[in-house]
């Protein structure tokens, strides 16, 4: 596999382009950092973004829903395919510059065009039912109840290749023009983290069921 | 003003119905308690999903960019408008349920059906910039050089209608079926918190100038 993925017309930015990457190992770590994706896509002419878990293995991402959800069907028809864009971003910082224009956010992201396609193979579908559960906590899928037949029937998965993909990263200290560096305003940086506090059992977990490694490691 | 917005078809949810809010209250406080949005719209055929800041002014909401950037050009020609879909999502937590098949997310999000429009109005273009500023910072555009006629002549400032959109909010504990209540996985909702951390100064900031009080009350 070469190190990057190849640039295409979607993927250059008009501008801020020393901000984009192709970087296949970047990519790679951002997608893998976070489990929340807005996934794009066209419904009757119109654009519709919806937020939804997805998970990565290899070059290829997954999303998945009911079989019911307009996504999941529209994909499975007329044509096999929906064309779909799905975006993971990374909030970093908010970036306080002298001036009003210059403000900006310190952020990583990531942009997938393609086109999205039905798993319908059985054994790629449970394996994406397990990624999709350790994406947002690793090693939970192996210490939870698997999909039952019932359940995966009434579950779709999603594929999307990893081809037509840039990583955009806006970081440091803010960019003033030089004639307002002497301006009488604070400036720099406040980190933006997301973190997971204290897990929090459900009222009817039994007492002697203690918090999993997994989730203290955290 | 009615309490609720109008629900339509774009925003009647095909699935879980009594998730969805059609309130004006919850949708304004939604809205108004972060910065960042998803933008989806239409390009040649495909859909695209940008990640930017926007700002909420009654009903209406805000985004904007430079005068080259491909949806603010879009929203201008060739008739002036541009179909959107903008999209804010909070993650509250990870409902770690024992079934695979029940785990979820405890999340608020808000989606706006719409036309964008470019504000052509300097006074609002002005307004809405201060309020771009303040909705990442209260209290920052008073702090800092408003945009020069150069600066407001590079913005572009997209404005959207909050008419057809709806919130969908998912919370408490993980819904497992009563069949499963007895297996041996902890189970329950582990948190999630976005968190402004210490602010960073400049490299270059004056050590006379101290952190401002609305970053410090953060």
């Amino acid at each position: 596999m070469p190190d990057s993925y190849e640039p295409t017309e979607r993927t250059i930015p008009t501008r801020s382009r020393e901000r984009a990457s192709y970087d296949r190992a970047l990519i790679h770590s951002l997608l893998d950092e976070t489990y929340l994706c807005h996934l794009g896509f066209v419904r009757d002419g119109a654009p519709v973004v919806l937020p939804t878990l997805y998970t990565r293995i290899d070059d290829r991402v997954y999303v998945h829903g009911s079989t019911g959800s307009r996504p999941l069907r529209m994909a499975g028809r007329p044509d096999p395919g929906l064309a779909v864009c799905l975006t993971v971003t990374h909030i970093d910082g908010l970036v306080l510059a002298r001036s009003a224009f210059h403000h900006s956010i310190n952020y990583r992201s990531v942009m997938i065009h393609g086109t999205a396609r039905q798993v319908t193979d059985q054994a790629e579908k449970s394996m994406v039912l397990d990624a999709l559960v350790d994406q947002v906590v690793r090693g939970r899928a192996q210490d939870s109840r698997p999909a039952n037949p019932r359940e995966l029937a009434a579950t779709s998965v999603l594929r999307l290749e990893l081809a037509e993909v840039s990583a955009k990263v806006r970081s440091g200290p803010p960019n003033d023009d030089p004639e307002d560096l002497e301006l009488p305003y604070w400036t720099g940086v406040v980190p933006v983290r997301t973190i997971h506090g204290t897990p929090e059992p459900a009222p009817d977990l039994a007492p002697t069921i203690k918090v999993p490694e997994y989730l203290a490691e955290r």
